[in-house]
């Protein structure tokens, strides 16, 4: 028995991986060895996912042939479609895609592990149409066509928000930001998302389980949690006003600091220079200013730096992307992590069943309820 | 650092927790520090279910309110019958289950912790009204009333299955088995659902997670295994070649051994006594002879003992259900514990976020994709 007194499992190591590094010496942030910086320069989100999924960098006629498969996945059956229509216009995005995958699950099970890679092209490419549907349907009375012949993940979401294909380079920037959140070894959603798997259940309930986890304030919610603050005041000195008056009150800041991170995360800065192309061009520079600011006001106050939720909020924003969708596009991502993450629980599965110390009462006998007091 | 080369946590203390001891030393198993013994001789789902949630038992009058407003919750809102009637017929219960817990929180999200107590009584309430309705619809074309007078969980369901009020010695049957499911410390589907908590998720998506992960044939689909296995000799002589040969075969054998318990599951001498009874009186005896000589060759061969699983697949098979229920039901009366673990958890939060070993490739130099080889 390994009794540890570190509340959360820190530092606890819960398994292994070969996936990627986070905050290892000598290593910061990599997937399957390539550097976060490399593959957010030089690939694509696609070309990503194939290495997660795969392990190694696809060939060209591997590219095409994944990114084909994906563009034929993008169809929403007709009984999701209602169902998606009969959820509330006021559900969370979050709670609409949880519910999408289940449903989906539903009507598409798993009926063996051999479905499994299939099933994670299918989540990749439909999760962006369930949510444009739902919001379409709820937020413009529009049924619309969810099949698009767009190349890319990023171009087929941009182009079902806004009903029109998006300029290459809004387009590259929404494929940046799914490399940098498409993977990040035991966060909260991935471990509990292994846990579902290791019972031997079905990837749908895997990711359905990643959802419900990444919907948290403490987790994939900083994003929209980030634009809120930052969207809040009108200009770099009133931000750094309402950051001092926030930290004095005790209340946290959302977008900064990491469990395992110390000193930086190294997805912050290239989604930081994409916040300063984007602000500056859609003329909303002022809350890049603000960004700024806040960034320098928390290394000051508190010593801690931006993750990598604070700086994509502004990028997203600039997308015109509504702010509850942030943590949908969290989901977009990193689908690509969670089901490389099932593949390698069952290639090596072991029920995940920890111990709990017991701090309740003592052996205590039953009373009959009449004699209760 | 903690490093464990303990695969799946085994041993691994993840937490505290005051609701229950598993396998501890002069405790057996225990809720609250009451024996299982007691409970499941003197005590009803509901009581448990208050004393689980609460952390006492409850008064007389706090036992009649909580009755009274747990059958007060047990509608379903339309848009969710909508739903479960789109669903296929073709899905599995415990995806229906998994689907409408989702739709539920869409439909009556979660505002604030303070409300995660009528949640859980919603959910409680409510899950046997979503599988009967749903399984009525699909299997006889009927949309029932899901609201009965019954007094108790059990009997509602039981009721709402057979489309009569159960006799009393029956709906205690399902009584006791709730309260032998109700709650198990830090199993799979429990941590996973604390792990959701733990990024400040809502209750719903804490309890989709549970779902989810209790799914899995190595968990909660362990029933339905068992009852597969059982059904599928036709008497004891012909079980105990059956067995023999798929241990030959290096076949598992599900509703055998458990992770914490290392020689008696203390709550299958109570689920077994029942399973004799009902079996007797319903002319089944031929199930229970057979699920005793597998009982007998598993600890003669493997020195393997039944675990709660094992001879609840009679009793619920005994009670008419159907075998694709049974792990539903563990649902129902787990949703008690899991509730209790996500107020416990909050009550004291710190996200669980683990550590991993990395055992993937060295820092490697990114190739564009036409000089690949």
């Amino acid at each position: 028995m390994i009794t540890t007194s570190e509340a959360g499992l820190a530092g606890v190591v819960a398994g292994q991986t070969a996936l990627s590094t986070v905050g290892k010496k000598g290593f910061g942030l990599t997937y399957r060895g390539y550097s976060i910086e490399d593959l957010s320069e030089h690939a694509s989100f696609e070309e990503v996912a194939w290495l997660l999924l795969h392990g190694e960098l696809p060939m060209y006629e591997q590219l095409v042939t994944f990114s084909e498969e994906l563009r034929h996945r993008r169809s929403l059956p007709d009984p999701l479609k209602q169902i998606l229509e009969t959820l509330p216009s006021t559900a969370h995005p979050m709670d609409v895609l949880r519910t999408g995958c289940s449903v989906l699950g539903c009507l598409e099970p798993e009926a063996s592990a051999e479905q499994q890679y299939e099933i994670a092209m299918r989540l990749l490419s439909s999760f962006p149409s369930m949510l444009c549907y739902w919001h379409h349907f709820h937020h413009g009375g529009q049924r619309i066509e969810v099949e698009t012949d767009d190349d890319s993940i990023a171009g087929h979401f941009l182009q079902l928000l806004h009903g029109h294909p998006a300029a290459e380079h809004l387009r590259r920037a929404l494929d940046v930001s799914l490399i940098l959140y498409a993977e990040h070894e035991f966060n909260a959603s991935t471990f509990a998302a292994r846990i579902t798997a290791s019972t031997r259940s079905d990837l749908y309930s895997a990711i359905v389980t990643g959802i419900g986890t990444l919907r948290g304030p403490l987790h994939g919610g900083a994003n929209e949690a980030s634009m809120d603050l930052i969207e809040s005041y009108v200009n770099a000195d009133a931000a750094e006003q309402g950051v001092i008056d926030r930290l004095a009150a005790k209340q946290k800041i959302m977008g900064f600091g990491h469990r395992v991170y110390k000193t930086v995360d190294p997805r912050s800065d290239v989604i930081k220079r994409w916040s300063h192309t984007l602000c500056d061009e859609t003329a909303l520079l002022t809350l890049y200013e603000i960004s700024e600011r806040i960034e320098a006001v928390m290394r000051r106050e508190k010593g801690l730096f931006p993750n990598l939720d604070f700086y994509s909020a502004t990028v997203f924003h600039c997308l015109g992307i509504p702010t509850t969708m942030f943590t949908p596009l969290f989901v977009f991502a990193r689908t690509a992590g969670w089901s490389a993450h099932v593949f390698e629980q069952r290639s090596n599965n072991r029920l995940i069943r920890p111990a709990a110390e017991y701090n309740g009462p003592g052996p205590r006998a039953f009373v009959p309820i009449n004699e209760r007091a």
